[in-house]
């Protein structure tokens, strides 16, 4: 069984060391070293080079690094194989602590404090409301998004949850589609964004969005958390509502263009907190886990699991 | 009934009113206006002003605005009445975001991404454990330290506590005495305190404590969590400890003076992060609410509730 790792980012050699050890009777090749295409059954792969899949005859599954699966499906020709998204309970917990930290953070007003710490002055900015005051909305209810929500509640947060169709979950507002955003953005003061990029998704996070969050809670205004993909968020979007105050602060883990270019307003203004894309970073030896227990399940027959819904994008 | 407020600072006007509010039958005085002493039967009090409980003849309870009853304990000549400390779920929740919030912030490494996002520089920092890496441990199991741990174990982190008389905790090693001190904190990577200050604990968090610390872990070195009360640190330990590598950074809420003096050394250090005694500051109603039902309770001669144990401190 032969497998290639076709990445343009990321730890390739770990990820087939990884392989090795864990799959020994996996023959594992890395892109461009990629022998006679067509023993290759399987593909690894992040942000694959363009026409590296559609060159594999005989491909039979292709695994996505990452839970998000936009950076295969920009590909012209893909084969119409399975794509299998990665999920691990390493990756959830890894966007929970990003989530809650960065809601703690705006809402306990760690820049402000930072301010007053650099100029050695003891004082309170007020008002300091209880996690129970503040009402937290997240885009998004997957895996990531519903262990977000119980994260956030059991801090305290009062929580609401938007997603394309209509979800349950105990004890939380669950708004849908597109007659859902307007009540749900009404009444929140923190959106947190772990939405897929698809066509529907794409530049979602505009002002016309960000005017619609709630402006009669105890911030000083509406925030933004935006952990899913950058094509999510129209940039200068977010630079003019932070400037009339629809937006008061935003954490970014993602962007239109990553690495973030240097020349962004973004990088130096006072109330955004950026990351390079690390919210949650697959753990290479439970992506390798993964994709070896995913080889076993398919060649003994049995369904993969966390197959994506082309149509749907995730 | 005549109940007479003795703070030297805090709203003490939000105090009067809340308890005039809630409590129509109360008579309600603000020292120094503290009218025929011989009156008095309840007192409110947060660092009250030395001598002012031991003139009042007839008191029948003390109550402390905030869960630590030192300020009130330093007092010469306290009345031999019940001491009631405040217990309230905001305060246990309020704290509960601090510890998440300074904690994730350490473990994330915030002050390393704030520095790299002024020099507008897209990169990791390494290694990335996960919340299931590190080994928190929290001293004090009381309600604050209790529901901390529950809160910190909900994120992933391996958690154990410590604690002066054994507790049992589901699913979390439990500490205790002198002891248990040693392996607790040989186990711990991050080290949150939020013990009572009594005799037995003035200047326990010293550079020998800070040494015991765990010098295995993935971050790059121990890390100290104080909300408890600042006589529990030796500041100049701190900075030592800080230098030698003893300690790798600290979030610290509490000082052995406060307001901390600007002359600190602590404010301008690039690994510790300064905030002003507010990781959990009661709220003015929530202490009138409490305080009239607690004398409600007492006039029908049921028990109060939180009686200090004089001897413990606590």
């Amino acid at each position: 069984m032969t497998l290639l790792i076709a990445c343009q980012q990321s730890s390739r050699d770990g990820f087939a060391d990884g392989l090795r050890e864990l799959g020994p009777t996996l023959d594992v090749r890395i892109w461009p070293d990629a022998g006679d295409l067509a023993g290759i059954r399987y593909a690894l792969v992040w942000k694959p080079p363009q026409g590296v899949l559609a060159s594999l005859p005989n491909l039979k599954v292709v695994f996505s690094i990452g839970a998000g699966v936009d950076h295969v499906l920009g590909q012209s020709g893909l084969p119409d194989v399975p794509l299998v998204r990665f999920v691990d309970p390493n990756l959830t917990m890894r966007m929970g602590e990003y989530v809650c930290m960065n809601v703690l953070m705006h809402h306990r007003r760690v820049r402000d404090y930072a301010e007053l710490q650099s100029q050695a002055t003891w004082k309170e900015v007020w008002p300091q409301p209880g996690a129970n005051e503040l009402r937290v909305g997240v885009m998004g209810l997957g895996v990531l998004g519903c262990d977000a929500v119980a994260k956030l509640a059991m801090l305290g947060y009062r929580m609401a949850g938007w997603s394309r169709s209509q979800k349950k979950i105990e004890g939380v507002e669950c708004f849908a589609g597109e007659d859902g955003l307007k009540p749900f953005l009404a009444r929140t003061d923190i959106l947190v964004c772990l939405l897929p990029h698809t066509p529907d998704t794409d530049g979602l996070l505009n002002t016309e969005l960000f005017s619609g969050l709630a402006r009669d809670g105890p911030l000083p205004g509406p925030v933004l958390i935006n952990a899913g993909r950058g094509k999510l968020q129209v940039e200068a979007d977010i630079l003019k509502s932070l400037e009339t105050g629809d937006l008061w602060a935003a954490s970014l883990d993602v962007f239109e263009e990553e690495p973030l270019p240097s020349a962004s307003p973004l990088w130096a203004h006072p109330r955004v907190i950026i990351t390079p894309h690390n919210a949650s970073i697959s753990d290479d030896m439970a992506v390798c886990r993964y994709v070896v227990e995913q080889i076993a399940r398919y060649e003994k027959g049995e369904p993969l699991e966390n197959v994506v819904d082309l149509k749907q994008g995730y």
